[in-house]
């Protein structure tokens, strides 16, 4: 098991610049692009996406440039494009959960054909790195289930490259200056509307209890149940907060755990329930948030297949 | 409790533009960027730093312009400058502490009379919104512990605005668009031979065993032992490298564990052993990074007063 061989397809290909326009997905996928001639995501369960084909055409899609709304594959009949049943949580769709996981960026490729004008430019352009910020359940507009994830282009910041002081010499005698790229893994976000639900519950997280302390107090995450921004548009409201600690927060956005109208949490895995979440009447939790996330993270995921013990290959 | 309150004091100043320099520690403190005409850290233990001085002439600061190196308050000899005894993490030492809980970012005001030639500016600089990414403890050149932060400048996307829905009618009618300040709060890097060790450990937390399942396979962060860039400069090689679980991941940045050579974890708050890390013959774990995390992450604290319940006021 040597430690680069499975990540080095992903993230930028040397050699070839962002923004370059490729006439065909044969010369993408001949240029390390997209090394999948069909399949609109390329990559496997197992190690996360590398790259997608966002078609501008497709209905469920938004581009807003440095974000897009994409939409998971499969279900679809292959003569009218229509989809004409639920989505499974396998193959390409899986691989982006998996780069969630893991940070990897994702290779964005639009298709410029979109919109069948003639005057527009044809074939493929590649638009650099994203990352993985979100992945739900959704009704498209054919009512099937679809898979939906959250690309977010990546900043500078995002993939910092670490100087690191020089290595021991070499037996040759050579001493080597290496860089170490690191990757954003997972943001943690705030706002004063957090602060004050974090303040509320002295950052004891509302599902265990526990209270990670540090030398000049405690440390918890607020979780917005409803998501901020597009395309969930949750409020920043404390009715739409959860104080929790780093491990519930992580099982609560992955859609892992669930909460019912009377507050009880289950482990959506197992189907063991957690007991009731904490709740303090200077916070009240808004039910309707919780309809949200269980219908569009909590849901969706049980409906398919059990995760499966081996890697599958996205074809 | 009101939950603006407290974090209105944050931030950007209205109306007072980065980059503006200021003659002498009063007008600072009239403008509302640094109100204390003394002490070089603004905040308190309970809310975190609102603002901080770099003097370019303190001995044990460094400068590299978007990165800064700071040392804590106290200890010193009020006629010589010099460091006459440990620095406790107490008052603005605690208050740059919380900044990291709760990623509230700090204003950062430059001495611009540090190296004493009159060719130079003299006054001070507001140079704007930085956040606390580490810190540690350390014998200054003096030999007396010091407290030292790792100050990294704001990068846009760390300090979101999210666009909020239209807010529903008021009862006068009208709808408001609002927008919502977001900061962030935690930032979790990877490596490629991060996702190494993740994978030797098959994502299970190496202090407490927990795996926390996925739809697409488990989730584990990866914790640098001694830290990647200045000033730790550690390496980035799995001897140097933790799969843990997020609790135990910010645990250990805090300093709250050491990890002794034969591997086994002490929670410094109790002193209570928690179990001896759990080892896999592909993953060697380098015992020099474990004494470097020993000496600057979870000794200085111990030795400071136990936290106390209450706020303090830095003054």
């Amino acid at each position: 098991m040597k430690h680069d061989d499975a990540t080095s397809l992903f993230g930028l290909v040397p050699g070839v610049d962002v923004g370059r326009v490729f006439a065909d997905r044969r010369q993408l996928y001949d240029a390390g692009v997209h090394r999948q001639l069909q399949a609109g995501i390329c990559g496997t369960k197992q190690h996360g996406a590398q790259s997608i084909v966002v078609s501008g055409g497709y209905e469920d899609d938004e581009d807003h440039g440095d974000v897009i709304i994409y939409t998971g594959q499969g279900g679809r009949d292959p003569g009218t494009g229509q989809q004409v049943k639920d989505q499974a949580l396998t193959l390409g769709n899986a691989a982006l959960v998996t780069s969630l996981t893991t940070g990897l960026p994702v290779r964005v490729v639009r298709s410029l054909n979109g919109h069948q004008r003639k005057s527009r430019p044809s074939g493929y352009r590649y638009d650099g790195l994203f990352r993985v910020e979100d992945y739900w359940s959704d009704s498209g507009r054919s009512g099937h289930l679809v898979w939906r994830y959250r690309l977010v282009q990546l900043a500078r910041t995002e993939s910092a490259v670490v100087p690191q002081p020089s290595a021991p010499a070499t037996p040759a005698g050579r001493t080597t200056l290496t860089r170490v790229e690191s990757k954003v893994q997972r943001i943690v976000r705030s706002t004063s509307v957090a602060d004050f639900v974090k303040r509320v519950h002295d950052f004891t997280c509302q599902v265990c209890g526990l209270r990670l302390p540090t030398p000049t107090g405690a440390y918890a995450e607020a979780a917005h149940v409803r998501g901020l921004g597009k395309p969930h548009n949750g409020p920043d409201v404390p009715a739409n907060v959860l104080c929790l600690c780093p491990n519930h927060h992580t099982l609560f956005d992955f859609g892992m755990l669930s909460i019912d109208d009377d507050l009880m949490v289950t482990d959506v895995t197992t189907g063991d329930p957690l007991g009731r979440l904490a709740s303090n009447e200077a916070h009240e939790i808004g039910r309707e948030y919780l309809a949200y996330h269980r219908t569009h993270h909590s849901r969706g995921w049980v409906h398919a297949a059990k995760p499966a013990s081996g890697p599958d290959v996205s074809g």
